[in-house]
């Protein structure tokens, strides 16, 4: 049965918007034993309607799961957190979904709760929010980031594989410090862009000649700006420092396209150009190589985590985890000229 | 018969690119008699091999046509232009597909060419270029700018004529200068911040974890700068003026978000993403009131012209154009809430 090989048949999903909602259907699809909890007495009144557990506590939708996705906004993560732990065993494995993730690593470690609780963040959203966004397919095959700290490699082992079993997921290991500095450059500048572009065209005088014309750069460059505002301000502030960091280095690549436009400098432009267009190309166009990796029962922890953080560094990914008497084998992807080491 | 209410029945197209190359499968497809030219030899074997008249001279596939797309990179425009004009009829209705209209307008009207080149610029594209990748269904409904002059007002209700029962567009009319205002921010500045923010990630140290993480915000909001470089740098160079005064208007919104965000400053924050989603949920859900009008024969082409300019600086589009002894009757369509006047 799926969720064996992690041996985590029993799972819950709190707070169950448009991510965990689709977390829990697509855990609920796939056969495992699900509760959820929210809470919004209607959205639990909602699941309930879906077919699924949701008792009106969150201590008896958790209790005796051997996982528990916390998918709450942001700031509620560490409280939520400590009341999810609280009620449930020391081997149920925690983890949750947000799109920053220092901070609640931290917040957890100080809880002594790195040995089980795993941050995670799946690369996947839609524009839309709640429950009624939520879709079991939304996931499918995502890149997954999955942080384990120096106590959480056992726990992170479990997760990867039912990660994979059940979403396909393209697991991508990494310390939650790397996971904010990349997210920052692939997820948050994009928001903040989006933001400004979308807010110069509501102050223009134009407007609306402006929405007249706009056709495809405008409505992809712009379609994250339609997000809840208060969601996109959570990820924004939760990596403040990061995202400040890389506004600097976008702008600064902005103002020499800019300084190459003024100049009417051709060459330079196309140049540059160019130079930003190997990026987007490589996002098209990525070719894998592919390996086996086996760690033994009793190996040192130390070593498998240093592994998996240089896989998530270089761009790589897993596909496969299997775990059979301590011992664990990954199926591992590396972009084809990967700049490893 | 198809072009026969603009009495277009005849056409060529000149530049065999991607617009180019739709725009002649679509006019083929729907009937008109096509001819073709490209300065590239085996992009008119490539022609030929799809069945459309390639000849190996431009003066040869337009001679005696009644309309010709002019459809090549936009510095060349204006001696294309030229040498087109010269091989037509004075009847024969020229127009272009640049994405950027003042400067071939001034030139087009310093060549005597004002009452029959209506500047026209199709909302659409597509990251790829060249006849490849062309594709007859590629404008298909699309927001079709076309930009009259004072004596231009006939040529205009031939083309509109033409384009509506061809390829379904909705035609924006707009002044040459207006267009290019907005288009600086419906598209040009979207090409700018892609490109900002794909190079910034092409020059990070983190460049190949970042691609491993992208996902919707990043592959959407650099989705542009995958586009030929060269294309893109003819488009902002071609606008530069404008480009460069949205810039600041798009970097004073940025500049608001980043101060919100470095202040910890969560409702300044929200308040200005709220804001910015406004433009974007417009663009989503836009309605509109329809009305027609008619302008009889004889009627003052300088109130024909000042109704169509309104009509589109106000974000309104035709999608009916019928013309009949000098007389002329538009289906037009206008946001529900018009800030008209």
């Amino acid at each position: 049965m799926v969720g064996e090989a992690g041996g985590l048949a029993r799972a819950a999903v709190v707070g169950t918007g448009l991510i965990g909602g689709s977390v829990l259907f697509r855990l609920r699809d796939a056969g495992l034993d699900v509760a959820a909890w929210d809470p919004d007495p209607a959205a639990r009144r909602q699941v309930r309607e879906r077919g699924v557990a949701a008792p009106d506590e969150v201590e008896e939708a958790v209790a005796g799961r051997h996982v528990v996705f916390v998918c709450g906004p942001l700031p509620t993560l560490p409280a939520t957190l400590a009341r999810v732990a609280a009620a449930t065993d020391d081997r149920c494995v925690l983890t949750d979904v947000g799109s920053v993730k220092a901070e609640v690593a931290t917040a957890a470690t100080a809880q002594g709760l790195g040995h089980r609780f795993v941050p995670g963040h799946p690369m996947a959203g839609a524009d839309r929010a709640g429950l009624g966004a939520a879709a079991p397919e939304l996931l499918d095959g995502a890149a997954w980031v999955l942080c384990p700290g120096p106590t959480g490699v056992d726990a992170f082992r479990r997760l990867a594989a039912l990660l994979v079993d059940v979403f396909h997921a393209r697991v991508v290991p990494m310390s939650a410090p790397e996971h904010d500095a990349a997210a920052a450059l692939a997820s948050h500048l994009p928001h903040l862009l989006a933001g400004a572009l979308a807010g110069a065209v509501q102050r223009s005088a134009l407007r609306d000649a402006v929405l007249a014309l706009a056709a495809g750069s405008f409505s992809d460059g712009t379609r994250v700006a339609g997000g809840p505002p208060e969601r996109t301000a959570n990820m924004l502030l939760g990596n403040r420092d990061r995202v400040l960091a890389e506004l600097i280095e976008v702008g600064a690549f902005l103002d020499e396209l800019a300084g190459a436009l003024r100049a009417g400098d051709a060459a330079a432009l196309t140049g540059r150009l160019a130079e930003a267009r190997t990026a987007r190309a490589a996002l098209r166009g990525r070719a894998f190589t592919s390996h086996r990796r086996e760690f033994p029962a009793g190996a040192d922890p130390a070593v498998e985590l240093a592994y998996l953080r240089e896989l998530g560094a270089a761009g790589g990914h897993l596909t496969g985890c299997r775990v059979a008497a301590g011992a664990v084998g990954y199926t591992a992807h590396l972009p084809a000229t990967p700049p490893l080491g």
